[in-house]
C-alpha cells in the first residue's frame, strides 16, 4: 500500500517508458458529460450558482465592470475603467456558461446573452477588444505588455467565449473572441513587421489551446506555442518595450524578471519562481502545448518544475506563493504560516496545471496534489454562504484576517465561481482503452470507450469516509481498464470487485489501481480506503514548522480555531501519545467531520510579570477541537492555527 | 539570593514606603568623575573614539550634513538639506564631547571649535537655528510639528551644547542653544499668542532638563514641563496643526497618534506604543520631570509604563518596537525574530529611560534592564572595527541583515557612538549617605559624601566573569552604605568585606546588597557573583519563542552563527539534558567566552523529494557554539539564531 505521503515515482527525468507513456495521454471527460450528486460539492455548487454567481455579477455590475464595456467613459469620470476590469467580467461569463451546463437557468441564460452583448459590441473593427484602451489610454494599446495585462484580459474573454460556447453552443462570444484571436495573431509573431512580445502576465496561452481546441484552428494553437517559446529570450522584449517607452528596463518595480518567469526561455527553468498566477498559468500551457504538439522538451520542464513547486514551495494546504510582495514564491522551504499570501487563484492555477500533468502522466502524484488544494487551500477561499473570500490564505491568524465581499483587484472571486461550476471535468479520464477515476465525488459519466458508451456510477461520502462504490453500465460487455486512484495519503486500501476481494499488491501502479476485466452492466467495485487521523510533520528546513505537526485526515488538512477552545491556541501542545479521534457533527459548519484529542496548554498563571525566565511553562491537559481548514473563519472571529506545537 | 530573572518587586502602583523613596533620589556621577578602565569596555571606547568619531564625522561632511550649516544651499543643488541632519551632527558634537573630556585630543577638540562655529553661525538673529527651514523651506517653519522633526533636532542641537560645556568648559555652542531654547519658549507656551504645540517627535524634553541643569534657568524646565503636560491634550494640536495647512488630520499617514504618543494625556497612558525611540525619549523626559517637580503622577506613569514594556513588549536581547511599519511597538507578547526591528535607537533610548528611573527608584529591575540592552541589544548595533553599524537588530537572520557603514536616515551610528563615549555615567550613583555601583566595569570614581571625597575602585573581568573587587579609599573613616547591585539573572552570590565573608540574606533589597559600616581607606570588599549558562524561556503567550530556549551566561545573551556549525541552524533542537559549558576563546570576536554543547540536529537525508509526511525528522548528535549577540555578523554569513528549538 502506498504510504503517506508518498515520496516521488517518477524520476525528474522520466525514464522512456513512462515518457512512451506520456504520449498517450487521457482525454479528461468534458463537464457536459458529469452530473455530480454529491453530498460535499452539491451544496457548495449549489450556492455557487445561487448565491456566489449573482453577487459577483452584482458587484461587476455596481463597480461599473460591465458598463465600462458601453465605451462611454470620458475623462474625469470616476470610475475610471481599470486594466483588470474585463477579466472579472470574462471570468464570470466563464463561471455562469458551465453553471448553465449543469443546470437550466433562463433567467442566467438571458443574463449571460445580454452580458455577452455588451462585451462583442465593444469590439473594435479590426478585432480589438479592450475598453480600457479603447477609450481610457488608447495610445498605451501594445505599449506596456509588461505590466498593463492586455492579453491577459484577452485570454480570459477568449476562455469565457470557449465556455460560453461549449455550454449553450451559442457561438456570439466565440467568434468575437476569434476576431480578436485573430487580430493579435496580426500584431505578434516572429514575422517581419509583428512585435515580438508576449504576456506580462501568462493566461493566453492556455485560453488560444481552448480555442483551438473547439475551432480547430491551427493558427491559435500557433500563437499560444509562439508566445511560450518567445518567452525569456534575448534581447528580451521587455527591455525592448520599455526602451521604446523611454524608459530604463532597471526601473521595472519588481526588479527581476523572474517575476513572470520571462528570466530565461521556458525550456531552462527549473525552479518556480515569481508571481505565483503568472507562473501556474504559464505552466499549464506548457503542459498544454507538450500534449498538442508532443513536445518532450516541454514536458521535462514541466515535470521538472512541477517537482520543484511540490517538493520546496507548497503549503501543506496546497497554498502557493508565501510572499505579500511579489504575490509569489520566495525561496525553497520558505513557507511562513501568519504572513503566508497563499493566493486562492494560485491555488486555483495549480489546479489547472496539475490536472494537466495528469493527462501527460497518469501519476496519483499531480491527483494528489490537485485534490490537496482543491480540498482545502481553494477551498478556504470561499465563506461557507458563497459571499465572501480570502484573496490570501494563511495558515495562522490571530484572528484579524478575514474574507472580504469584493476587493479592488478582484480575481478570486469570479475563479473560485469557475472553479466550482466546472468542478466535473476534474473527476474522470478515458483513453480508449482505460477509464480513470481521479476524484471520489459522487457522479454519474458517460463516457465513450473505442466507440462503445459506458457509464460510470460513483457513489461515496467521501471526504468524510473513505468507502467508494463504482457502478458500471453498458450496453454490451467490455474489456477495457479501470484505474481508481489510490490517495497518497492513504496507507491501508481494500478493493472488491462485484463482492470478491482483489489483491493490489501487484495492481498498483505510480498511484492508480487497475483492474482489467470483461466488465457487464452492473459490475461494482468497491474501494475502501482507510481513513484515519494523521499526524504530518514539514521538511527539516521549513523553519517555520520546526517543532510542529499538523492534523489531517483524508485529503482534509485539519485547523484549529478560537471558537473552540478556551486557552489561547498558541499555548498549545499536542503529546506524542494524545490520542485523536474524530466524529461527524451534523449542522457544524455545514456538516463536518471533526477531530479532538487532549492536548496540554502552556500555564501562563505562574509568569506574573515576567516575560522571560529560567524555567519553562508549566503545562496542563486542555481538550481540543480541529475543523477542516477550509472552513476556518465562518464563526466567531478568533486565532486560527494549522500547525501545532509538537512534544518532541 | 535573587533568582533569574526577577519577577516585578514593584508593584505598578508603589506603596507609600517606596514612594518616599523616590523622593531620596540618587545622583548619577558626572562622566567626568569616572575613569573607565575594563578589559571589556576601554577597547571599546577607544575604537569609539579612533575610529567611530572619525567614521561617522567623514560621513556628516561628505553627504553634506555638515556644510548645509553654511546655509549656502540653493533650489535645485542636490544633495537638498534633509529635516534630520542637524540631528546627526548634534550627536557626533555631544559623542566627541563625551569622548574629549576623558581623553585629552587636541586635534578633536580643534575640529569640535570648527565644526561648532560653524553651527552657531547659522543663527538667525532670532536665535533660531535650523538650516532646512532656514533655506530649504522657510515658509514651513514651525508649521508640522507632528512630522517634520523640528524640535526634535533642536533638542539633539541642545544636549550637544550642554556636552560641549560639561567637557570642555566652552561656552560657544550652549550660548548659541540657550539663544534658541529662548527663542522656541517665545513660539511655544500656554500663553495668548503662542502656539499650543509640542514635538511630533520627542527629544527636546529631556534635553531642556539638561539645559536647565547646566544653567539653573528655571524657564527651560518649565518648557520641558509644558512640552510634556500638553501632550495628547484635546483639542488636538496636531489636528489644528493639519487643518491650518489645509489637511485632514485624518490623512497622517501612521493613522493614530499612538504613533508619536500623543493619543493621551501622559499621565493617562498605561501601554508602550508607538514609534519606539519616541517614546523612549518621551519617558526619559517623563523620569526627569518627575524627579525635578517631585511629581508623583509622573513617577506613576513611568512605572506604569515601563512595566507595561519589559514584562510584555520587549525581546531578550533588550531590543524593543518589533514592526518596521511604524519602527515600533505592536501588540503584547508579539516578538517576531526574524522580523524584529529592535531599532539601535530605541535600545539606547530604553538605557536613557531606564537609567532615569533608576535614580527614582534605587530597584534593580531597572539596572537588570539597562544591563541587558547595553551588553546585547544596544551593543549589537555596532561591528568590532566599530565601522558598521545595524539600525535593526532581529534575533533570527538567513544570512541576509548586515551592518552598515551608514544610512540615509543615520540616527543609530552616532547615536552609539555618544552612548559608549558616555559610558562612565551609567555606572555609579550616590547620595549623601550612600554609594551605589549598578554596573560592573573596571573603573575608578571620585564621589564627594556629606562635603567628604571617597574614591571607589573597581577591579573585575566581567562581562566574562562573575568575581568583583571594590576598593576604597578616603582621607578619614567615614560612615556610609555602600549598596552592590546583585543582577537579577544571578542566582547565587558571595559578599565579603575585608576578608570577612558577609551574609546577604538579611542585605538584600530590590537587588542591592547594602552594607553600613565605619568605611576605612583600603577597605575591600568582593563580590562574587556565580555565572554559569543558564537556559531562558520566554512567557507561554510569546507565540514566535514557543518551544524554544535561549542561552544567557551573566548579562549576556548568546546566539549561534552559521560559521560555527556544519548544520543548519534551523534544525538544531536542544535537549533537556545536553550539558553546556563555557570557555575563554582568546582572540576570538575580541576574546569571548564561547558557550559549547551537544544538541541534535534533524536529518533530511531521508526526506528526498517529500515535503510533508506521516513521521517526524529523525536526529542526530552535533556540536553547538553560542557567542554572545553582540558580537554576531563579524565574520562569513550566515545563519544567526538567539532562540533555539528546545526538547519539551
Amino acid at each position: 500500500m502506498p504510504l503517506f505521503p508518498q515520496p516521488p515515482q517518477q524520476p525528474e527525468h522520466a525514464s522512456p517508458a513512462s515518457e512512451a507513456q506520456a504520449w498517450r495521454p487521457y482525454r479528461p471527460v468534458p463537464f457536459t458529460a458529469i452530473t455530480i450528486a454529491d453530498s460535499f460539492w452539491e451544496p457548495r455548487i449549489r450556492v455557487n450558482r445561487e448565491q456566489t454567481l449573482p453577487h459577483v455579477y452584482r458587484h461587476c455590475r455596481e463597480t461599473g465592470r460591465i458598463d465600462a464595456f458601453k465605451l462611454d467613459w470620458k475623462p474625469g469620470v470616476e470610475p475610471v475603467p481599470h486594466i483588470f476590469w474585463i477579466s472579472d467580467v470574462a471570468k464570470w461569463i466563464e463561471a455562469a456558461s458551465y453553471s448553465l451546463a449543469a443546470h437550466a437557468d433562463p433567467a442566467l441564460d438571458a443574463l449571460l446573452d445580454e452580458t455577452i452583448s455588451l462585451v462583442v459590441n465593444a469590439q473594435q473593427p479590426d478585432g480589438y477588444l479592450n475598453p480600457y484602451f479603447t477609450v481610457v489610454k488608447p495610445e498605451l494599446c501594445w505599449t506596456n505588455l509588461r505590466d498593463m495585462h492586455e492579453l491577459y484580459c484577452a485570454g480570459h474573454l477568449i476562455e469565457a467565449g470557449v465556455a460560453h460556447f461549449q455550454a449553450t453552443g451559442k457561438q456570439v462570444l466565440l467568434d468575437a473572441v476569434c476576431r480578436y484571436a485573430d487580430h493579435i495573431d496580426t500584431v505578434f509573431g516572429t514575422q517581419p513587421g509583428k512585435k515580438r512580445g508576449y504576456p506580462g502576465h501568462e493566461e493566453i496561452e492556455l485560453a488560444l489551446v481552448k480555442l483551438y481546441q473547439v475551432t480547430g484552428e491551427k493558427r491559435y494553437l500557433r500563437l499560444s506555442k509562439y508566445f511560450v517559446d518567445e518567452r525569456g529570450r534575448q534581447p528580451h522584449y521587455f527591455d525592448i518595450e520599455a526602451h521604446l517607452r523611454g524608459e530604463a528596463p532597471e526601473a521595472f518595480w519588481a526588479r527581476t524578471y523572474e517575476y513572470n518567469q520571462s528570466h530565461f526561455p521556458v525550456r531552462e527553468q527549473s525552479e518556480v519562481v515569481g508571481h505565483a498566477v503568472r507562473a501556474m498559468y504559464l505552466y499549464s500551457a506548457m503542459a498544454d502545448l507538450a500534449r498538442e504538439f508532443g513536445d518532450n522538451t516541454l514536458l521535462q520542464a514541466g515535470r521538472r518544475l512541477w517537482n520543484h513547486l511540490c517538493a520546496k514551495r507548497m503549503y501543506i494546504t496546497g497554498g502557493i506563493g508565501s510572499s505579500w510582495h511579489n504575490e509569489g514564491l520566495t525561496h525553497d522551504y520558505d513557507l511562513p504560516n501568519e504572513s503566508a499570501y497563499a493566493e486562492t487563484c494560485a491555488a486555483i492555477g495549480l489546479i489547472l496545471w496539475s490536472h494537466r500533468m495528469l493527462q501527460l502522466d497518469c501519476d496519483g502524484r499531480y491527483a494528489d496534489v490537485l485534490e490537496r488544494v482543491l480540498y482545502n487551500g481553494m477551498l478556504s477561499g470561499i465563506s461557507l454562504d458563497g459571499h465572501r473570500f480570502f484573496y490570501e490564505n494563511p495558515l495562522t491568524s490571530l484572528g484579524n484576517h478575514h474574507r472580504q465581499e469584493w476587493y479592488d483587484c478582484a480575481c478570486c472571486p469570479p475563479n473560485i465561481a469557475r472553479l466550482l461550476a466546472s468542478l466535473g471535468q476534474y473527476i474522470y479520464a478515458s483513453n480508449d482503452t482505460e477509464v480513470v477515476v481521479h476524484l471520489y465525488i459522487q457522479s454519474s459519466v458517460r463516457l465513450t470507450l473505442d466507440g462503445r458508451e459506458i457509464t460510470v456510477r460513483q457513489e461515496t461520502t467521501y471526504p468524510w469516509a473513505g468507502m467508494i462504490t463504482i457502478q458500471l453500465e453498458m450496453d454490451e460487455p467490455a474489456v477495457f481498464g479501470l484505474n481508481l486512484r489510490i490517495p497518497g495519503w492513504c496507507r491501508t486500501a481494500y478493493l472488491s470487485v462485484n463482492g470478491a476481494s482483489f489483491d493490489l499488491t501487484e495492481h498498483v501502479t505510480k498511484g492508480y489501481a487497475r483492474v482489467e476485466r470483461l466488465w457487464q452492466s452492473g459490475d461494482r467495485v468497491v474501494l475502501d480506503l482507510a481513513m484515519p487521523v494523521e499526524r504530518v510533520y514539514a521538511h527539516p528546513d521549513v523553519r517555520q514548522d520546526a517543532g510542529c505537526v499538523a492534523l489531517q485526515r483524508g485529503p482534509l488538512v485539519y485547523c484549529l480555531e478560537a471558537v473552540d477552545h478556551t486557552v489561547p491556541l498558541h499555548r498549545i501542545v499536542l503529546p506524542k501519545a494524545a490520542e485523536l479521534v474524530s466524529h461527524f457533527e451534523p449542522g457544524l459548519l455545514g456538516s463536518i467531520v471533526v477531530i479532538t484529542g487532549t492536548a496540554q496548554a502552556a500555564d501562563d498563571a505562574d509568569w506574573e510579570g515576567m516575560l522571560y525566565r529560567s524555567w519553562p511553562a508549566t503545562a496542563y491537559p486542555c481538550t481540543i477541537t480541529a475543523i477542516p481548514y477550509y472552513a476556518w473563519d465562518n464563526r466567531t472571529p478568533g486565532e486560527m492555527q494549522v500547525w501545532l506545537q509538537a512534544e518532541r
